[in-house]
């Protein structure tokens, strides 16, 4: 891992020509590449403790200044018990993760002697651009070795001298190692970023970590593709024949688990038949959290009998916000199909939960909903690669094409179709005399 | 199908309604749209044949103003033999291929009572935007509807009597149909494209077909993913223990199958011990066809015995030039890196072969070179969603993400997952005291 003091096109185009070299590794040259970087990480501890240390006094200082929150504070300290050790166990967590590299997905006998495989390949070059959390620069850079991704790191500047830390004991890890030395490359200043952008012919992903603006930034300008989320906009319907006490178990944990993550909850939808029977336990509940909510009329008049309740009017802007606090828009419904309409239009493609008794508005509700998770009496903050069994994950992605919800290992490959002949030729098929026909006779994928 | 009179923004949300209840839409309503739009088609046959007349007409007089080129005119024509036919069963065909909606490809317990599940399902509004081939608007919009995918298209305009003609009967046909009007939508103007374009809230996936420049324009202004490709400059590597007569023939089928196809072969690199044993046989092979070869000095010269070549030097920028046309660039090579280096470099990243009878150095350049398509001793022309028994293919794609070669049907899906549980929330689970454990147990498919 080189700290970058090449210029971006000149780092760009060493990751690329380290990631033709990665592609080619055995998985027994990337596995060994991460054990070398698990142990030169546990030799560092102290050197890396020391330089987190450092960029805790500043944060500290700058919280003391009212220029940072606490919570990005407490964020940064990796001396916080486990957190260490949650690191490194995590780098050999991706280590022993199935190899995601050269799997057939797709073997077809074109003719006799001419066979078409589909294979696993890595995509290329990522540019990863992450908080600022120490912990993280480890983790994605094991799943950039194991998927066999080469990978420029930006992570966020309050943890400059803990990333640079970390990314000069992998760097001399991977000089031991048969992984190039070009395939990481840290960068820690925030201005080469809108260069990287423009350099769609090296660069193959965008993975963007971090506040809706810097997302929709990284969208508006970049031809390379963006994979992630800007918004979380969560919902949950609460239909008729939901059980009380679960559906209040489900949009506690929905809401107030962890209110700034994007698989929070963000709105309620009430079916009106459910107002007077399920919402007033469901609010009490919320409101014994601290929740405020935001009511349309038809609720609000529902919850007038309930004491202790933070309630508000809501606005329309309410159903389109991503609070990230401790605020909920609560609307009423009348139906499933409307409940669907409003998330479908409304929502963000994130994740979204119905909350019922019922099997077949279950079903109809996973079919209809548009969003990259569509639960069933389940807490829509499930949603996580690593709650999911993907090991780890390098984001959440509402995008509509190759990678969609938690992103781990297998959503950093795309695949090449290779065809092993014997000289044949396209003209020699087809439909006319003497043309040869296709076999495309489906193969077993071993 | 409704001929757009809405604007472009009414159009592409129309289109993002139907696509939600196209989505839902059981494999047999999907394919009893096709059954119905195959009959009226047939049905129709004369007044349709009478439009392609008319768009025949004006584009017989435009390329006897030298405005338009005789071989776009043979394209337009769907009354010669064999075409509409081709059309027709074509439809049934997408019909008769195995339902991609639905497909479970992950099955994952989370715990008891907790099940998560990865479904395909369609990606939602498709924009796309194809040349002035009459039959292609039947082929595109029958996949469009077998994938549960709305679609805006947009022809070549040289085909616009054809495809009012086509789409008009498609849409009389949807309207006894489950699938909404709004569903498949054609538009004719160029115009509107820009304004499409914007979109990127309706529509998800845009599909340009055509020109380079076509397809650079569409990728600079946009934010919609892009899927295809801009150039297709395939290379081959003769290397040394190629068989000759097999070389030839591979070599002849990738250049003069058909010289405008973007899998069409545009450099050969000749390993520089090949020269005098190989090249001579392959170049004499292209001359009786009238392929001129553009050749670096080294093979130059080695062909300077040769009788009846057209040849000329190359500059640098024949090697990153896709020809299109009966012109080769040929370049001498040491080493099979050497190979590989150039083509990851120079190439397009769309098809390339080695030809070589040593199964060590085609895995080797297999693995290495980062196209959608690598192969060994088979034509380049064989890149090509029939060939491979897609059935079909709306296009072939250089992306580095989602789909990549031939796409068929497979690559306009996503997936989403689903939760089935029974109220379980995420903070139970953790590592702590009293937490549960997630159980992460693999399921069967099914």
């Amino acid at each position: 891992m080189s700290l970058t003091n090449a210029s971006p096109a000149d780092a760009a185009q060493a990751a690329k020509s380290a990631s033709h070299v990665l592609a080619t590794l055995s998985a027994a040259a990337r596995n060994e590449a991460l054990t070398a970087i698990h142990a030169a990480l546990t030799a560092a501890r102290d050197d890396i403790l020391a330089a987190n240390a450092r960029d805790l006094e500043l944060a500290r200082q700058a919280a003391a200044d009212g220029k940072l929150s606490q919570s990005l504070v407490a964020r940064l300290d990796l001396g916080k018990p486990g957190k260490w050790d949650d690191m490194l166990k995590g780098i050999l967590d991706v280590r022993d993760l199935d190899d995601p590299v050269g799997r057939v997905t797709l073997r077809t006998r074109l003719d006799n002697g001419l066979d078409l495989e589909r294979v696993t390949c890595p995509i290329g070059v990522l540019l990863i651009i992450f908080e600022a959390r120490p912990e993280v620069i480890a983790n994605i850079a094991a799943l950039a070795v194991k998927s066999g991704n080469a990978a420029i790191l930006k992570g966020g500047k309050e943890s400059t001298e803990s990333f640079v830390a970390i990314s000069s004991v992998i760097s001399a890890a991977l000089e031991k190692s048969q992984v190039p030395n070009g395939a990481i490359q840290l960068v820690t200043t925030r201005d080469v970023i809108p260069q990287l952008l423009a350099l769609d012919a090296h660069i193959d992903l965008v993975i963007p970590r971090g506040s809706n603006e810097l997302v929709r930034y990284i969208k508006n300008n970049t031809r390379i593709p963006v994979l992630g989320h800007a918004d979380g906009l969560c919902a949950i319907y609460l239909e008729q024949s939901a059980d009380p006490s679960m559906a209040a178990d489900v949009i506690l944990d929905s809401k107030t688990g962890y209110p700034a993550a994007c698989n929070s909850l963000e709105t309620l939808l009430v079916q009106d038949t459910a107002l007077s029977t399920l919402l007033p336990t469901v609010a009490a509940a919320l409101a014994a959290k601290g929740v405020e909510l935001r009511c349309d009329a038809q609720s609000k008049a529902a919850l007038a009998g309930v004491p202790n309740l933070a309630l508000a009017d809501a606005t329309d802007a309410d159903f389109a916000t991503e609070f990230l606090s401790l605020t909920l828009a609560v609307k009423t419904v009348s139906s499933l199909p409307e409940a669907i309409t409003h998330i479908n239009t409304h929502g963000s493609h994130h994740t979204d939960c119905i909350l019922t008794a019922s099997p077949e508005q279950a079903e109809q509700f996973m079919a209809a909903v548009d969003s990259a998770g569509v639960y069933w009496n389940a807490s829509t903050r499930l949603a996580d690669g690593t709650r999911y069994g993907f090991g780890t994950e390098v984001g959440i992605s509402t995008n509509k094409i190759h990678s969609r919800g938690p992103v781990g290992l297998e959503g950093l490959m795309i695949y090449k179709y290779k065809i092993r002949g014997q000289g044949q030729v396209a003209a020699a098929y087809g439909e006319g005399e003497g043309k040869k026909r296709f076999l495309h006779q489906r193969l077993p994928l071993e």
